[in-house]
């Protein structure tokens, strides 16, 4: 990342936070380069990625502005789940949504689906083709059943950059990260534990507590710090909690980045009733600022943090390849990679492996943050364009998704029926809770390029959410 | 296959099965060829296939007799289990197999790995490579759940030669054999529950019993016929058995193919209890008769069979497909998918479906039949030279494994140590038991092409066995 990327994303993210207010005259160019020791025409390229990203204008003779197009959106109000472990619904729509036929012509903004499309991601293929023709045969033995040593290195490698200093044997290959999630709760958990989860949260984790019969305890979530760590620490006196799920990283679905400090206070409190922690980062390559954020697993002294990640988001879906950094549970969760599928498929993992070592996974990443973030501030335009003024959007600071929120009486599931019939896709907001709650919310993926199909499909979900409430107010 | 190999298969089959012992004339070339109604040539062929696989031998003016070497060790006896429910150990034993390293220089009998070097997969890697390099991309996205409806087709046609037919609707693709297994047990038990299952029998269910907190009852078993009838609907009476799995086919360890009234009366039981059977098929393709044999799934009427299956073992198991035809439980068996893995890598099974469709799977399974049918002569050959008298071993009708059964002092665990030391690696017996049994019992592999090295091992395992054997009588 070049120095004036990194600037700019400083700037952009104090933009964010609401530091510079709409309409805010921005410090000139000589006072940021004083100030960040960088050179005048840092600062100016700096600016000037600002602009194509329409946070800012530059005004003749005055100096730079934050936009006015870019008057935030209000977040979403903190998440108010029924603070009592509940037994899990929605099956039925997450199921609607992963059948959902990417052929079908409609337009998906529904799925999390990450932009595959990159000239970056041409190495890896290249990789691929090259190791299935291999005459050693490597890829198609079984395999270590942790998964091939060549990628645990390249992982382990990796997460350096997240804070972690782990050897590549602290580090289990995973079919996806949904694997690593299902490995982590089956390791932790008997069917009746309850578990605490963020909320709204990844529909793939309480479909699996409901699976292996576990109660989900959805603690009440802020769209900008994350978990309340206050509702959860009620929640550790009152129940018997058997493990923490929680996102703090690009968070799924409300796009937030727990600050360091939380990630700390929330180990604590771990520690303090010696709980668990699963900690998804799947998403957390993909914030848009550099370097990237810490995980919880990072400060983790005693090896309470299952890390569980993949390529999934980053790369692509289809390798299915994730991991687990399983601390002290190691043996535990050995023994449910066995009888979950045995090993993960080894060429995708070689060829990963091969792909990171020769510098393709950061060279790919760099262009994929640039691109969604790119991408987020347009969709949020969007958004603020064609929804009504009581949109509540939540402000992403990595990742691809967005999550909308409207009023308490406004039913996404009535809407989704009329978008089916109009070729429009979206994930509805009850598939985010245990409970069935969020059906006055959505969410919307901004991974593909942004054209004007999509667009037009955007305005089509805001005008139908217009209606709707229009409707309800007569 | 040829006239000639299916007329070897018959006649084959019928040595085997004692109809002509050792020593005994074979019935004239022209006798056959009136019987058959096939060329005298294709008889002589027939019997040459039958030489090379030293089961029979030609006398000079005197026509084709029964191989005097071919006189058969005894059998192994019918299983003894504790028939009560018991909970399941022998994970440590498991897990040390599992992560033998295949570069560590001993000569690996121990391990399910089919032979990957044969010729006829070529094509398989040629298509891997392929699909790999596709300008769409094909293979990096995530897929249907279930998997690629143009894989499932080419199963459901395969399927045809087991008796079945299905739809490719029927039937979902998995991360190998082992995830079709689990989700089989995980959509039909709860915790607590009990499975009955044929004993001895493979340890990736036992193993997935366990996981699951699920108690399994080990039914007494054939090493012929398979599981007992009378043993098994003495524990349906006895015990809420929640499920029965069994392998009918190419029996891991034992080798057998159920006979069809077996297999049917097994099913009519099922039906008696309503209780659903779990059907592992994984070798059932490397049966060396031909036509293969049926499934129980076959002769289902009402859904009660979850058959589950993958390319592991006739193809190669890094590519970790496998598949699952649930019947009426195909829903819990796709909460159970996603929960699991989300979807099961595309690229390969991309790859699986094309190599099926040119032919390339039937044609390699052709191969390998015969292949492994040789190397269980020799195997079969190498154990009766090198081991005791009272050995007993397995006849198998298909795959690549022989079960092998000592003294009941004998004590295989004590003879793995000492092997240890010496480079060779089988399977210890306890681990196809849930509760330990079968300690003087092993399994060797014949997979590999049977070079001199290997015959030494068997002939060092052999004198290992002898010594302990000594030791204990005096």
């Amino acid at each position: 990342m070049t120095r004036y990327d990194q600037l700019a994303g400083i700037i952009g993210e104090r933009i964010e936070q609401g530091l510079y207010t709409c309409g805010e005259r921005l410090p000139s160019v000589r006072t940021l380069s004083q100030e960040h020791e960088v050179s005048i025409s840092t600062v100016q390229q700096a600016y000037r990625v600002l602009e194509e990203r329409q946070l800012i204008e530059a005004r003749p003779k005055s100096g730079y502005f934050v936009s006015q197009q870019h008057e935030l959106a209000a977040l979403p109000a903190m998440s108010r789940p029924a603070q009592r472990p509940v037994e899990i619904s929605q099956w039925d729509l997450v199921l609607k949504l992963l059948r959902a036929d990417p052929e079908d012509g409609m337009v998906h903004l529904g799925i999390g689906m990450p932009d595959i499309s990159s000239p970056t991601l041409r190495p890896l293929m290249k990789a691929l083709s090259r190791i299935a023709l291999q005459p050693d045969l490597r890829g198609m033995a079984y395999g270590d059943i942790c998964g091939a040593p060549a990628l645990r290195e390249q992982i382990a490698r990796l997460l350096v950059d997240s804070g972690n200093l782990l050897s590549w044997e602290d580090i289990m290959i995973t079919s996806g990260c949904h694997e690593a999630l299902s490995i982590a709760i089956h390791a932790l958990c008997q069917p009746g534990d309850i578990v605490a989860v963020d909320s709204p949260s990844f529909h793939g984790v309480t479909q699996t507590l409901k699976a292996f019969g576990i109660k989900a305890l959805e603690i009440p979530t802020d769209p900008v710090t994350g978990i309340s760590l206050e509702a959860l620490e009620l929640a550790l006196e009152q129940w018997p909690i058997k493990a923490i799920q929680v996102t703090p990283n690009c968070n799924n679905p409300l796009g937030y980045i727990m600050p360091d400090s939380h990630k700390q206070a929330l180990l604590t409190l771990a520690q303090g009733y010696d709980t668990p922690i699963i900690e998804d980062d799947v998403y957390g390559d993909l914030a848009y600022r550099y370097p990237r954020p810490v995980t919880i697993k990072s400060l983790d002294e005693d090896g309470r943090v299952l890390l569980c990640s993949s390529f999934s988001k980053t790369l692509a879906p289809g390798l299915r390849i994730g991991w687990i950094a399983p601390g002290r549970y190691m043996e535990q969760a050995t023994h449910m990679k066995y009888i979950s599928t045995g090993a993960t498929a080894l060429q995708p993992q070689l060829a990963v492996a091969e792909f990171v070592r020769q510098g393709g996974y950061q060279k790919h990443l760099r262009r994929m943050r640039a691109h969604y973030q790119h991408n987020c501030d347009i969709m949020t335009g969007w958004i603020k364009t064609y929804f009504p003024p009581e949109t509540r959007v939540s402000r992403p600071q990595g990742s691809f998704l967005l999550w909308i929120e409207m009023p308490e009486h406004f039913d996404s599931l009535r809407l989704n029926r009329q978008l089916d019939q109009v070729g429009v896709q979206i994930a509805v907001g009850p598939i985010f809770s245990a409970s069935g709650k969020y059906r006055h919310c959505m969410r919307l993926s901004y991974a593909l390029a942004l054209t004007p199909a999509i667009e037009q499909a955007v305005k089509t979900i805001g005008n139908a959410v217009k209606r709707q409430l229009d409707e309800v107010n007569a």
